[in-house]
């Protein structure tokens, strides 16, 4: 490959990471050339965000950059460009999940930055704190997506697939199940009418205490405690959301036998 | 009652809450007279730390507090006071679960003072910032907790034992559940020698997103994308950890079933 530096980036997805991705690459004064998305809507909307060109249309994607990044849900990636070629480009996907190599029909050089944080359109948030984890096809591209994510985040790691999978998975634990379980504590409190803020101290307590503490020393409550008495009250009072309850059997069962486990 | 003001404070227990509330209480002026608990050592912290009186004996706990504040196990509160009387003195409870009545034969005033906070004994936190509910006995004394536990804390709220109840269900799940889930996530990333900093960021952005976002709305990742695909690669990945695969699949269901409520 000789030198590569990348200046031209086009954006494949216009999505809650593209939309963050997208200009936090524009603010670190790169060229983002185009950017690409199936709905017109989101492309257009994203693309004049930004002052770039957009298209709704895979044809018209532009041979020209130095990088694609694939910003797309994981099924959409799998064969986007079926006999396309992008030889000579970098092609890098974003996902936690997808085998790097799924791209290699693309280009002989390509790679993985994968953004550990949970994106919605609607909030703002640091880039340069965002841990990013690298992949790439050979020690060359490692070394170009290693400056070029350098310029949008502080925190890079180079991970292999199964580390980035297992990272994955672990953030869908204490990212998508934890804001879950903030959906069933609003639901609970609602059926009381009771404001969710009553809990937005303790929400944020729990998530600063594991800067200090390992979580499983953090751990309080009437499970960490084994009070059977607390444990039965509640089950009683979640009679009237079944689902909820099997959460809380399970969860309690599982803090109980970890509590044995680190003892 | 005719008016009462508190000055002197009897703190019962000298555990995660007591060692929060009780310095909470001496910062605010009151005249914190002294600690019980079971046991010396943990007495004798507390009360060295504050710099008043302590005892590990039941009998010796003083009879001339305005107020005696039980920060006990649930379990360890009922029947504390076999056949003792504290007449014309206010005692409360600071449990989510236990009942207000459960006091009413150690005097005529009594009523619940629950801090909606998870405390662990390493860590400093803010007490003006956590809501603290009242309930009481009787009018004279929800205006003499209301102005005493007002010293505290800013947030107070006057709540029933159902809500109260309900309240500390809902920050079990927010709480305790979801510091669980930082457990089980640490240690996945362990099984794969990652470090749990890797999450860091995206524990603190979950938490923070409710402050703009209602938690529905909020939700992101496989589940809430019905990604079947990624869902199956997680489970697999998870075959390892099975008690681990059975609290992901139940959060996916009830993931999946929510997004289809709120559609």
């Amino acid at each position: 490959m000789g030198k590569v530096k990348i200046s031209k980036v086009v954006m494949i997805g216009a999505g809650n990471l593209a939309s963050h991705l997208a200009p936090a690459i524009k603010n670190a004064g790169f060229d983002l050339v185009q950017v690409y998305s199936r709905t017109e809507l989101s492309a257009s909307r994203l693309g004049n965000l930004l002052g770039c060109s957009f298209t709704s249309l895979k044809s018209e994607i532009r041979k020209d950059g130095d990088i694609y990044i694939f910003a797309l849900a994981d099924d959409a990636v799998e064969g986007f460009f079926d006999g396309s070629s992008l030889s000579g480009r970098i092609v890098v996907h974003t996902s936690g999940s997808l085998d790097m190599g799924l791209l290699a029909g693309l280009s002989g050089t390509f790679g993985v930055l994968y953004p550990v944080q949970t994106f919605s359109k609607e909030r703002e948030v640091d880039f340069k704190q965002i841990p990013v984890c690298i992949e790439a096809s050979d020690e060359t591209t490692k070394q170009v997506l290693f400056d070029f994510a350098g310029k949008l985040s502080s925190k890079l790691y180079f991970l292999n697939t199964v580390q980035r999978r297992k990272l994955h998975v672990a953030a869908v634990f204490a990212c998508n199940f934890v804001n879950h379980l903030y959906t069933v504590s609003s639901e609970i409190l609602g059926s009381e009418d009771l404001p969710f803020d009553l809990i937005h101290p303790l929400i944020r307590e729990t998530a600063n205490k594991i800067n200090d503490l390992p979580p499983y020393v953090a751990q309080t409550g009437p499970a960490a405690r084994n009070d059977q008495l607390t444990i039965k009250k509640h089950l009683d009072l979640l009679s009237f959301f079944p689902q909820y309850k099997r959460i809380y059997e399970l969860m309690t069962e599982d803090i109980i036998s970890s509590g044995k486990k680190n003892r």
